[in-house]
């Protein structure tokens, strides 16, 4: 038939169309399937279902893979579909009998949801690690240049002054808002839902208890059908909570865009961290900065893509679950990057003296003007009519930048407070 | 110009654009915007620049006009832009003087910030209290149909028994991750912002820390960009949170809309609660669950369109803000609607008698067959294929349900455990 | 029972809930169910299911709520919950049992399919007319500023030369693309749906080609099946092809933003597109473009949140259909009006003087130096070099702008051939 | 420091988030830059820029490229951070002198623009063509099964009579709106960008008429702002079009999904096209079509995502517009092969039986029968209160199928007027 006819079998396209890029993407969750499988063990020598050599055996197995897996030798090799059927081969091929009854009151359903959210309770962990020593990273960049002015703009018009000080510290606190949402997405994934099998539970006795325990988990999606619904809602929400902390640096990589440009001049970084042109010999252009605005604007899109893939589909799992996995171990492995490489750079940047005299800056002092109006007895919407009235007629003349006294201005930064808040 | 000759002036189609539908959206932020307003003279009157007796008379004007929001008699008339002009000039036309101090050290932007956090905190509160009421109802249902089977799906294929007291506890199981994600958006939007103004802070001596408290919030955002920026950050957090309880509630409707389909015929539900159709009379359709399942993907559309509106923006107030309002306080209004409508039609569910003899569903109890054999001695693997054999050679009779006994199934449901959850 | 304590009946809450804002919305769709259903009639005389003198009456009473509809004293009550039940209802009261028989073979939902496509037909043909217009301009202004120099950026740094003549018509020849995919959309939606009934066909002997003809459809949606799933289908591509003007829509008003920017200073606005600040007295802000790109931006929102509703229904109507209604038609209005004031504003622009002489600009000519070296003899990577290592060693100095004389560059604009794309 | 202490070097760090996957991607761009680079010398010796000797041995190096690259030995080093460099490297490798003249009056974004428009254009064309083999199958399938009844749902409940014949075909008349969009595609990647530069033209007397003609493209990008601005639209146009086709098979899936569970039982499969699962022997489940469907659904959200990366960027280049080659080669190549799969699977569908007398669905015929009392004189309202009636009463009795005469009905299916429209 002509669709199929470039030496490509109809079983080999149809075997590449269902198993995908399952085996890559389960090298991430390998070392999580052996531990689980080893919890799963125990529980099954603990109520009587292995006999106590069987669980030795079963789990001197499993640590021998941990052990090849950290050498780097560990490899799901092309006859195997996933992670799951390559360790239940090996465990047989070695034990016999014994490695046959492995499979014994779970699913693969099961290990594919254990090993996931153990997955993501490490990195949502170590992404929560790498925001922090960001926070720290800008909280010392303000302080370093607490005293250096900027314009500060609303609507990309000049407004009032700012400063460095203000701008590092100010995205040192909205990250702490994304601290907040990534540990209820921690709350969220701390819930063991080995157990649940096919997502109808077990006819065995199992200790759900005891895995729990001994995997460290905080407590356990307890209904069944629960648990394995949490396929999909676990992803969701790391991917969102992922999404919300994107948000924020790729808006910060737009002000470090922004002020690059020869039309601010605020910043520069070191020639290392820029990239030049194919025809313009002058270009240093951010690209660094470029990417990961990019990027995480795609991370922002894949909360939107679980969605898609998700909704509206009835209870009980579907294959199309599985798609998910990619995008979601992509969000996560991308950000641990984006956050390396952002905390690297900014911490290499170079801060301008910007010239707030400048004439296309006069206008940054016409609230603090109005203010010394007020001061002198004029209520303030007669001052700022007043002051109106000389920027229209051409009169009005800066008279300098008042100090701010009040907490988190610009004279007055609120860095420990606000380093408080992550402690 | 022929654009513009319908008879409306250019000034009025652009005044239309700009101001859009900020009066009937901004009477949900009077109550807010109010309270705030007096917080901040308070605050003024506390670090001097309003005298004792202009605090009163600007608190007893703005409670005055909070009485007549109350009686449904205070109005945004079209000569105002929003609620924050129309209030300033209540007071000056009460107060004189007095009234054109209230904007003394603040900026409309500072009262948007506010207000709009204010009615989330508020908000946030009042959903997860209906969401609360819905898990009670659901843990309520599943107890009372604890014995009422159901088969079990996987791929909506006939899987293993399941019944509908696990169907109704794991949604309300499920629903408790999502108020784990609502309290972490009511943590993003309890910081007061008051005190940013414009964005870039004020030159006079504010006190923060007064209105934070007066206004009962447990921290401030301290840097003045940052809670600039803050709006965006909680239409978002807000918006993503209800997104995920959106999320739930979708895939129970399209639950309830699959089994009512005469093709299942597990539930039904009083003739008040369907609607009928033009030309066939017969129909009973679960309109109710279709709009609850189709509004809840329109809450999930929200949180990326906030994005798209604020992706990519620099910092500072852009005007592309004013346009969140609406859809933040859409999503907020339409899931307690929901909510509400959810927890009243689904307590008057009309749960039926399902036949798991009937001859489709004789496939269910494989699982359990194999676990007879492994209970008598065969290994799992072993086991598997021997019932496997036996489907494939139609030999297979299923022996009956067996018991299941541990947590979270379908024969010991853990709704104590699961109620705990929420204590 | 709590939740409904409020006074409000729970009939009332779920009237509510189920009816929506249907009334509104159906106003935008009255004249096309008005004109679809006067197409019916004729078409059931035509086939002898009604007689002469029944279709000569029920076409007197349509066209007299045609009449009522200019007229704007058409009103749908609130005891009808749609305008397909308020119409049949004017016929019968005033036709008596003729009035019982203008519903026969058709069910509501063709009614709605035929209005809605008529609705977009006429509103896709309005929208490409004003994109034409908006083209025109544009032109307009490249031809009158097509010496007005500007800097061309890449990266937001200052790249090779460019010209507001290059601006302008590059918007130009971008929203031609946009009118290639708005001519597919009008494809899609020139199929006549109307014989679909409720998604399954009438036994009565219709003549849809009849209607199809009297329609002023090229064609129409044979299957019945398809043509219910035109709903969804339709509105999916409307949308999406709304979605793509705005984009480019949105980018330019962007540009707009920036270049209006002190630090850009490129363009200026009269003051009566510009806005103030409730404390900054001397700010102009550009809201107009603000507003647009914002608004451009939901746009962009809506053709995922159609997915959204839609996604992962099996085929045959659901009630959730009936909520893509509202964004359509918010689609379609709000790009009529964005569209128009973009024309409008952007035609009273201000183009200032930009002194490409300014030292910040240096570099726009490295290019040109090159291309002079390769003229005298040198490859170009070996000219590129000689001139960077001049901008490294500070030695470089621009030799002035080269004229570029190929199709398209900033010296030759060809504006006919961007035309002639649309004649 | 800490964040790099694993052996990486920042700059290869850096390297590797700047470089990306480009090497893997630009194996899908090669031949066509290699196709393009070889018009543009030819365009170069044309105005004279290049002797006909250069020309000519450039030619032959690109055409021995071409031979690597069809024979798969054309390999992008590591050391080359994209194809352009290689070639141009392996050019002045070959060539000396010569070879360094190959990227005068260029620039690299012009050619990715132009390799990946020409990558579109080869490609939507053969996504139009598979889409055409499809609909041809589906109606080839409709023919055959044009006497096998089904149940017509709306809402998931039993509606009217319905059939395979009207089923396949529905989807057929559905997937020839999708190829209007790709046709429209089409026409905005069929107008070449070369000349472009960096986005502002060249300075050399470039003819690029001669390259428009020599490539085959329909005509230019005029301006050449707007050409480079074609990057980010094209990969819009042709996502948001594969999109549309995407969510249509994804519908047909979850339809096929659906009705292979034994609660409908319309369909199967041969067991080469199901999959089993690891505990439950008797499994068959449909996971090609759930994959089909999952994947379809990634694709809709490719369109978003798209959207995110490049929304609010202002005019100009950007780096940013690297990260959607990635995105819109992934739908382009994915598309492709569902529609492979998803041709060959449905070939092989088995159709059932379906009793359409069982009971559940009794109701299908009320339409009929109100029809049967219209044709007998009852007006169409009348009559359905009197069937109406008879249901509530449980007296209905079906007096079987009427037989559907009209255009696009089930029992006259006119598939060849559905065949016409994409002749």
């Amino acid at each position: 038939m002509k669709l199929w006819d470039k030496g490509i079998s109809i079983d080999e396209k149809i075997e590449k169309f269902t198993v995908g890029n399952d085996r890559e993407l389960d090298m991430y969750l390998a070392e999580y399937d052996l531990t689980a499988s080893t919890a799963h063990a125990k529980m099954l020598g603990q109520v009587g279902i292995l006999k106590e050599e069987e669980v030795t055996s079963i789990e001197a197995e499993l640590n021998k893979m941990k052990v090849q897996l950290e050498e780097g030798s560990f490899i799901i090799e092309k006859e195997f579909e996933d992670v799951h059927s390559k360790i239940e081969y090996e465990l047989t091929k070695a034990l016999g009998e014994t490695g046959k009854k492995v499979h014994t009151a779970r699913s693969r359903n099961d290990q594919v949801l254990v090993a996931m959210q153990l997955y993501f309770k490490k990195n949502l962990s170590e992404i929560s690690g790498k925001t922090k020593e960001l926070v720290d990273v800008l909280l010392g960049l303000a302080e370093k240049h607490k005293d250096n002015t900027l314009p500060g703009y609303t609507h990309l018009q000049v407004a009032m002054p700012s400063s460095f000080g203000l701008w590092f510290s100010a995205y040192a606190e909205l990250l702490i808002d994304d601290l907040y949402l990534l540990e209820a997405g921690y709350k969220v994934v701390d819930q063991n839902p080995l157990g649940s099998a096919a997502g109808y539970g077990s006819s065995f006795p199992i200790d759900r208890d005891f895995t729990t325990k001994e995997l460290g988990f905080s407590t356990m999606k307890y209904n069944v059908v629960a648990a394995q619904m949490s396929r999909g809602k676990c992803e969701r929400t790391v991917t969102a909570n992922i999404s919300s902390l994107a948000n924020t640096l790729s808006r910060f990589a737009m002000d470090v865009c922004l002020y690059m440009s020869q039309n601010f001049d605020f910043i520069g970084f070191p020639d290392e961290l820029t990239t030049g042109s194919s025809i313009m010999p002058h270009k240093k252009n951010p690209d660094v900065f470029e990417l990961i605005r990019g990027k995480c604007n795609k991370l922002q899109a894949i909360a939107n893509e679980m969605i898609l893939i998700t909704n509206n589909l009835p209870s009980g799992y579907h294959r199309d679950f599985q798609l998910i996995k990619e995008n979601s171990i992509y969000a996560v492995e991308n950000i641990k990057e984006i956050l390396d490489i952002f905390t690297h750079s900014i911490s290499l940047i170079n801060v301008k003296d910007v010239d707030l005299n400048d004439e296309k800056y006069k206008y940054l002092y016409t609230v603090d003007s109005i203010n010394d109006l007020v001061m002198q007895g004029s209520s303030f919407r007669d001052a700022y009519k007043e002051i109106g009235e000389q920027v229209q007629n051409n009169t009005y003349s800066p008279s300098g930048a008042l100090r701010h006294t009040h907490k988190g201005s610009k004279d007055r930064l609120s860095l420990d407070e606000i380093r408080k808040k992550i402690e």
